[in-house]
């Protein structure tokens, strides 16, 4: 059955809730789900409203047009989704393949709601794995001379294939700004520690170094600063003395499936709302 | 500043959100919080929505009669609440006093918005606690035999103080089911298990016998059978071999704290709803 | 490099460590992992020694005999293992294959140090994994009546294959007694509740009608009694009255992979010791 | 019963294991506990050995010399101590007084084996608190000015009463590289934040404005460098946009307090060995 989500932003003020829970009922529409939320400190107003368009009056392309006076009368940062609209999401990966394998297994299983049809990697090792889930693989090789022209193609493969999201499963390549300019919160990245600790290369290392007694793993939107963007989740599990640099490897690789998974399954159902460097996730 | 609260659950349909966040709008009332929740399988609806009265049209002493019309018309279970009103609590303990220490802190720390104007106990040695936090104290020795008649005088002592809410706090008497009914829902337990696993008398003993890698706490309401009331807060830590029994009651008093806490807080904040054997947290 | 690992466990008593550590050492032998602990409650002595056999001076096919005389003084059960030898491994399911391909992945990934050399299901929708992993698939359909002939069958080829160690990887049979008995403290199960909470049926299904805030996953050695045998790891994820059935299906089979794969590694580890119905895990 | 306890630290070799069990069985102890662990970055080999005196042979004042020649055959670096032996601690707070409160109910309920004889702070609002648990109380008021002459002060105090340990269960002021000096792996001090994230002044803040899904707390060994000695516990609790920075600090205290009293019963419990910056902990 189809739905429209509207993600809302705004500053806040009296009224809002009742105007959008209205805007809804008024046109026959039966919510299913509204969340919201105001963070104090900005004045910011959250909403997250999906309603089913069964017997709603407003035709599914006539709704942005119908609710456009309402955004504007609370100057509202907004977007509206139809859960029937299926996203495309390609991913990207370096050597390590864990991510990818967990990400096209729970595809499988059913719990993303989405199309993946291709995987980009600077290296060949997942080329077996594409062919396998019968996903289109391309290897873009990229070093410092030939960045901005492979940038350019990855760009093009993207552009051609209707790719509305980006993830990257451990791609260890930094996305140069004007590339990352092109999909605003719209790549998710895994980085290997609980940020933000442990910032850049071999997080895992430099937590052994370092000595803590627990690990993690955070999920966030990619913004040209490195390792910076906003956090969508995060998790941590406990180490020891006991634990070797290897060991802290294969925890954390469980914590990198689970954080990255989670991320991008509250992307595909519209549960995320971004502001400054915040998120909101109505999960 | 004086904010209304207010539950409500029903039968799910279109337009209850719409219709409630509207009563309040169109009355000049500003939404602090609302949170709604649908359970498909009793296809139920329920909601908690908090309110400025700065400005609210209706006097406090009519909103029970401005809002009963639309309650009656959906079919509404509500509760309102004013967070000027504060809850009074009573305690119940009876050997073990780190729960009772750990309320009467958070309770001195600002966490718990109540008055705490009694402890009763069927033992003598949280007297001196009482004392040093000025609370009245009750000492209620109950057996077999006299258990019917020192129940009616605890719900004498309770009646005479205008308590709102009991706290179980580790208190090893099995209240009777007439005691249980006189405060429906307004009765919070700590069991020192993670239930349904380890009912009854010493779950940390159980646990260790039974080998199990993980111990628990539950808070629950408590109801005519016993450690079977609806479950508000639960949470777990990790044991192993190498821990004897009073490893486990060590660390499983640190969960009782936390669990016990939240639901009393939670309690407090008007943000548990109950249906069933079951609880909504609108946390 | 070959090391060796002794499990031992014997009544409590003055001089075991001391008398094994010196066997070791007096040998030349160099101790990479000495672990020990005492169960007060039955005084019973465990030990988990793990040395390497570079520069022993007992060749590997005379250290039972050399280790007899000490075995017997003390009164040890005690078994001895080799590094070099790679235990082979039957992966059981049914019709959920998320665990299956956890397994195959961590194997695949070096996680595993074990040879898989066949999968048994009383279904055929795991035929394909098999053959996409090189592994031999046999289905093995199971009802009232041919039960006994059937795990007659199983047993034949488990037997071909060398097979030391049977993971139920959600295998939804019960086994026969008989059957268990070829195999004591030799087959891992996942159960995918918090156990003893919700044995049996449907779990997840028991877990959300009773309403519980957290639900877990536990991985034991099986006995002829259903879901009662040794308990090896658990782990638990914190639910709210957000989440579907569904919801915990999924929150679930991340513990159940992380839970079963824990057990298994440690099993294939030689760090699990047993007695009665409890574990000493040397993790 | 008195029980003796080494805690070894050298080279690792052959034979270290060995040698010391047996000179504890060789002279007739019973072995209580026996961890060990090698660190393979830099091939130290650590040990915690723990033995019944009764029946030993070597009397008490003469382990340490009879010790030494094995002590120095190794290289070790060791401590003895002996169970009967009650160390004394000194507890430093500032304005937040929920981490002494934790202490002090916790070694009122016989959790932490030693003598707090004194509390020093720079405020005066844990007198209170001091008298109600009969601990004497030193208000030590420290400014840019006065503090190399108040330090010298605490200094003084602290020899007089013959303290061990220092907890600093939140004392918002930085000591001096020679205060440190002083006490070299004896001050704990509990950071509110999952160190090394957000060192310094006010986490919770920084925290909050990051938009991490997850705090922390981190107990650790105070050196000369602010928030850089070894860690010795760390934990961590969810948290969402939900929270408020009243709310980070309510859950963060529940992890100060259970991460700060487990650092302080592993040091009492003679748990701990410190290499380089980092700990192990034979929990």
């Amino acid at each position: 059955m189809q739905h429209a989500i509207l993600l809302i932003s705004c500053p806040d003020q009296k009224g809002i809730t009742s105007a959008v829970t209205s805007y809804v009922f008024d046109n026959g529409g039966n919510i299913i789900d509204a969340s919201q939320h105001i963070d104090e400190q900005s004045n910011t107003f959250f909403m997250r409203i999906e309603w089913s368009l069964v017997g709603f009056k407003v035709s599914q392309d006539k709704i942005v047009g119908s609710f456009k006076p309402m955004a504007k009368k609370f100057g509202m940062s907004w977007q509206l989704y139809f859960t029937d609209d299926v996203p495309r999401v390609a991913i990207f990966v370096s050597q390590h393949l864990h991510g990818l394998y967990d990400l096209l297994l729970r595809h499988q299983g059913g719990q993303l709601k989405c199309d993946i049809p291709l995987i980009i990697s600077n290296h060949s090792n997942a080329k077996g794995v594409a062919e396998q889930f019968g996903i289109k693989f391309f290897q873009v090789e990229i070093d410092k001379k030939n960045k901005k022209e492979q940038e350019k193609s990855e760009l093009a493969i993207l552009k051609k294939h209707g790719i509305e999201l980006l993830v990257l499963a451990r791609y260890h390549q930094i996305l140069s700004p004007n590339f990352v300019s092109h999909f605003p919160n719209r790549i998710i990245n895994i980085h290997h520690s609980f940020l933000p600790a442990f910032v850049g290369k071999s997080p895992y290392e430099q937590a052994y170094q370092k000595g803590v007694k627990i690990i993690g793993a955070t999920s966030h939107f990619v913004i040209a600063k490195l390792d910076e963007g906003p956090i969508i989740e995060q998790d941590t599990v406990r180490i020891s003395h006991r634990d070797s640099i290897e060991d802290l490897k294969r925890k954390g690789q469980d914590l990198e499936k689970i954080v990255l998974s989670r991320a991008v399954r509250w992307y595909l159902e519209r549960k995320i709302l971004t502001y400054g460097n915040k998120t909101v996730v109505f999960d």
